[in-house]
């Protein structure tokens, strides 16, 4: 069984940038014995110490060190090397899921090599991927999309929240990974964004044959970005086209008004994004969105029992905090739409 | 000068999919020499030959061989590989489109190294890319982004008429290449198809800027997919977003009810697609349609002209062929759209 140490130097806290490491931690099945940012020292997370350096972490007895950072365009800083450097020659595996790969870095590949380690790259696709076919038309399978208004406000989250709460109900539901992160935990999946555009749908209709494959019913795939995203657009819509899903879950982050990291960007009203994302679905498989979910991460219970309730009679549709409070009224709701 | 041998084996009629052959026969620059395509032997182009084998084609001195055809998913069927070793030990350079580069595989690239001729990729991405910046909402520079209804239905060659005719008119215009065959015609860009997908917003900002530098004011950048297309759709938004144009040209193929081989995907109304586009340009930049080009070249010209009264009727804007008839009326609303 392996054993992590999450390297989240820095950015343990951060739920964009830290939220590979967050993630792990949070829904992850392989234990965690310590998470490494030198300016946390001495505190703990969900009872995990937070170490300062890959040395410090050894007495802990990692197998594998996993990249928790996320950076803005998936490279690495400086400053990283000189720690991968650290847990190789200390004898972990890497699991990486940024942009840059560190099975192509020479130096590093050649110390792993000479260490008898393993570097992971998990955005790396996979071989053979094409335009999609239309199969994914065909199975007998339900697929639920999160949708969302911008990036890092709780997509992934909210399609392993309704995954467990469907798994416990007895449904045959899967979480289908399609970030870094959700490979990460989960095991398997592409990193859509790391796939050539001209293959994102292809991608996307493999993910959801696969969920099948494995056994799913009912699939949760993990969203990616937003329509509305100067940046991520064209990955989101790849995945709404190539998915194919019969039901969207609008995700949202309560009191936020603008694209983060994009000022003059501004969120529009729910009920547009609603209606933008049913109208840009498939026609050939037209999706409704069936519920809300909101993150209230930023607000008091009760300001977030009234946006809840706000975006409930704004949109018409089902709304909760599926973290903070109970995934249960989504998945009826989710559930209800697919009937 | 370059003198090119077009490579269009069993498809240089094809509107689809010898796109590249033909674009660059009518818009490109370097002289065309010959044509290969054993099914058409002794039949012309353009008054250029059309040839049987590469051997045929050398007393015409041909310098370099063109990919001149595109395949679904951009790989090379087997029997081309035959061809290209002959293009290669004929001394030839090869330009290749396709999303398979043959400069990473070994046998050609020994064979070319033992020739001294080029594999020039020219979807190989450049180095470098990233997420967008936001340079291009500050560039003094004016946009316009060709649109449509499905691939392969003219948006290149619309763009290609309308700088054309600008630059006639004596506009700083330049025309911005975003896939194989553009680059091919131009001799510089970006296929945005082949760029990971994390970076496509990026390559669309990175190429407007290039425009700018190459003396641009006014580009015409080419469009990309469709929106509702079930493949590329990604593509197209992220070009969207990423060009920030200030105009679209919405290009259509009259008579065309449903995306070209997937069948059950219908071509919504064109108002329709007026408002989706629009509706999804970038809040910080909104760029409306300023004209509708048509492409007629499945019609009569009587019925022609009656397509383009009824796609005016239908969306209130100015509508032409511009290949079949002229390009003024289309650039005249653009330029109108700018003011």
């Amino acid at each position: 069984m392996e054993r992590l140490l999450i390297l989240s130097e820095g950015r343990s806290g951060d739920p964009h940038y830290g939220k590979t490491g967050r993630g792990v931690l949070a829904y992850g099945t392989r234990p965690v014995v310590a998470i490494l940012d030198s300016t946390r020292v001495g505190e703990s997370e969900n009872g995990i110490p937070i170490v300062a350096t890959v040395e410090d972490a050894l007495r802990l007895e990692p197998t594998t060190a996993l990249v928790g950072v996320a950076t803005q365009g998936g490279r690495f800083p400086p400053a990283w090397r000189e720690l991968l450097r650290s847990a190789i020659s200390s004898g972990l595996h890497v699991e990486n899921g940024l942009h840059e790969f560190l099975g192509d870095d020479e130096e590093l590949a050649a110390l792993a090599a000479g260490h008898g380690v393993e570097l992971r790259d998990l955005r790396r696709p996979p071989a053979g991927l094409d335009v999609p076919t239309g199969t994914n038309l065909e199975l007998r399978v339900q697929t639920v999309l999160t949708v969302g208004s911008d990036c890092a406000i709780g997509k992934m989250t909210v399609s392993l929240e309704l995954d467990r709460e469907a798994r416990e109900r007895g449904l045959a539901s899967r979480f289908v990974p399609t970030g870094q992160t959700g490979i990460a935990i989960a095991g398997w999946g592409i990193a859509v964004d790391a796939v050539i555009s001209d293959f994102l749908a292809g991608a996307g209709e493999r993910l959801v044959v696969e969920g099948h494959e494995r056994g799913g019913e009912l699939l949760f795939v993990e969203g990616q970005g937003s329509l509305i995203h100067p940046a991520y657009s064209g990955v989101t819509l790849g995945l709404v086209h190539g998915t194919a899903p019969h039901v969207f879950v609008l995700c949202h982050l309560a009191g936020q008004t603008e694209i983060e990291g994009y000022p003059g960007q501004p969120i529009p009203p729910l009920r547009q994004l609603v209606e933008l994302h049913e109208r840009i679905s498939l026609p050939a498989r037209r999706a409704r969105v069936a519920a809300v979910a909101l993150n209230t991460r930023l607000l008091h219970e009760n300001e977030a029992r009234a946006a809840i309730r706000a975006a409930e009679a704004e949109t018409g549709l089902p709304a909760d905090d599926p973290v903070r409070f109970a995934p249960a009224r989504i998945l009826d709701a989710v559930l209800a739409a697919l009937r």
